[in-house]
């Protein structure tokens, strides 16, 4: 049997017994050669790539995606038999990591010392005596709120790393419970939690119900101090209203790795909106356990075992 | 009893039975009206200030510094039998935040995803499918090896933010062993352990023995794609030696929150240095748990009890 793996990323999965691993051009058609293919690992993989291997490849069983979204790959076509697993988890790491560098960038002010050192300027206001909680500005995560709206596997990883600086933390999703230790409040509790957030970090999928769900009306119910991160997906953020509370000061500052749409045209206002960060769509983009997670998906197809993750069609 | 309290920050310590507690300015001399003090809570205080408590106040039993260097409290000449108690600890939250923030910031490249964002422009470099561990650069803690030289309170907070993080830390000492469950080295084993370091994150006290320590040698010895986070004290570094390995790409970035001197003069080469990020000295300045050290060394006075962390005299 054999299993094309993406030339775009170095991947050394353990292969059942009988297995062959082979690597192909993730942006070309599959090669005649391979298509005996009877799984197909996806990372990078062009649009053309993936209508061939939906095509061509009449033993395939199993298409395993190391990203997390997989609308590309459904969108392909691919026969109603062949499981589509998605890489849910593999980000969670990266991501709770970006999310974290850029929160804690923005409660420690380092853009404003690094436009202070571009001066040459030794900032009192950065430095010395401070108060722990000055009046309207957060500038510790010690003792701050934090809501993890979306609290699928990289809020749960995200959470204790803010709970060990001392955050309080909780998660917001469809229905409520506790998930990994942390108490999750249902979406629809989420209007009355906002006054007593001091961080929203959204993770939200970008589907029709999330689509500018962080509008006007949630800015406005989060304190003026309040700092958004969004690692989730740019269509959750209306960012004229994200734009309008920046410059209004009615948001205390905000962290962007996605934007609607991507890139970020040139001419955007958003680029120029005071005490906002942008990263262009890099928290996550290396998946960390691809090797693990295919070689046990490739298990489970040969033993008849449970699939990881596998996406709903 | 009388314990005199600092007007530059908010304290509310629990006293023992029979004590008072007054605020005094603390860049003024004591007034005569509290004389007899018999404690005496030190937090951003003038040298006339603290003069004046070694010469007014013949009841004084203790004095209670907030910062965990207490130099100048001992340079204005108490009597012998007069405890000085640092406030060691009280910065370790605070500080291991600032130095994540830091090291994270460079790590997922920070400032330059801001100098793209001036420029208006999604940087393909920054973001999309990226290499875990690219040749040459540290873009991830996952795996990263940390060392953390001066392993005191600071530092036995930070290390598990890190471990958290995935990273894999070390710390080093005067003596080597285990504290806190993470693996100390000697000191005179760092030259070896160099190589192997991928973030040395300096901690160290200025003290004679320290001065410029982090100099060519050492930054020579750090591979060339290294992070280097100065949270420790700014006379530790020699910043000539740093400056050009930062030039020279032999370093990977660095981090400062101190420098010699600070402030550091505007003309100062150091400012401009490629891959820098200087913060003002932001990184404590703001005492956690204050009021409970007051009142535990107090509690320990009246009680003749353990004074926490009195200073060597």
């Amino acid at each position: 049997m054999k299993i094309l793996l993406p030339d775009t990323m170095p991947l050394d999965p353990t292969l059942p017994e009988g297995w062959e691993a082979v690597v192909v051009d993730a942006r070309a058609e599959i090669p005649a050669a391979h298509h005996d293919a009877a799984a197909l690992v996806v990372w990078g993989s062009s649009r053309r790539h993936l209508a061939s291997a939906a095509v061509d490849l009449p033993q395939l069983r199993l298409v395993q995606s190391l990203a997390a979204g997989v609308e590309g790959i459904l969108a392909a076509g691919f026969a109603d038999d062949v499981v589509v697993a998605t890489g849910a988890g593999l980000h969670s790491r990266t991501v709770s990591e970006h999310a974290l560098a850029v929160l804690l960038a923005l409660v420690r002010r380092l853009p404003e010392a690094r436009e202070a050192q571009e001066r040459h300027e030794w900032s009192d206001e950065l430095g010395g005596l401070q108060p722990l909680h000055p009046e309207g500005r957060l500038t510790t995560l010690l003792g701050a709120r934090v809501l993890i709206w979306g609290f699928g596997s990289i809020g749960q990883t995200l959470a204790p790393m803010l709970q060990g600086l001392g955050a309080q933390v909780r998660g917001a999703a469809r229905s409520a419970g506790t998930r990994a230790g942390v108490e999750v409040i249902a979406e629809a509790d989420v209007p009355a939690a906002l006054p007593g957030t001091d961080v929203l970090v959204n993770i939200l999928p970008a589907t029709e119900r999330t689509a500018g769900i962080v509008g006007r009306e949630v800015l406005a119910a989060l304190p003026d101090h309040a700092i958004l991160v969004n690692v989730g997906r740019g269509a959750t953020v209306d960012q004229v209203a994200l734009r309008e509370a920046l410059e209004a000061g009615t948001l205390g500052a905000a962290g962007l790795d996605v934007t609607e749409p991507e890139p970020l045209p040139s001419g955007d206002p958003l680029w120029d909106a005071p005490r906002l960060l942008i990263t262009p769509h890099g928290a996550g983009g290396r998946p960390v356990g691809a090797d693990e997670r295919i070689a046990a998906n490739l298990r489970a197809l040969v033993e008849g075992g449970e699939v990881l993750h596998p996406a709903a069609r």
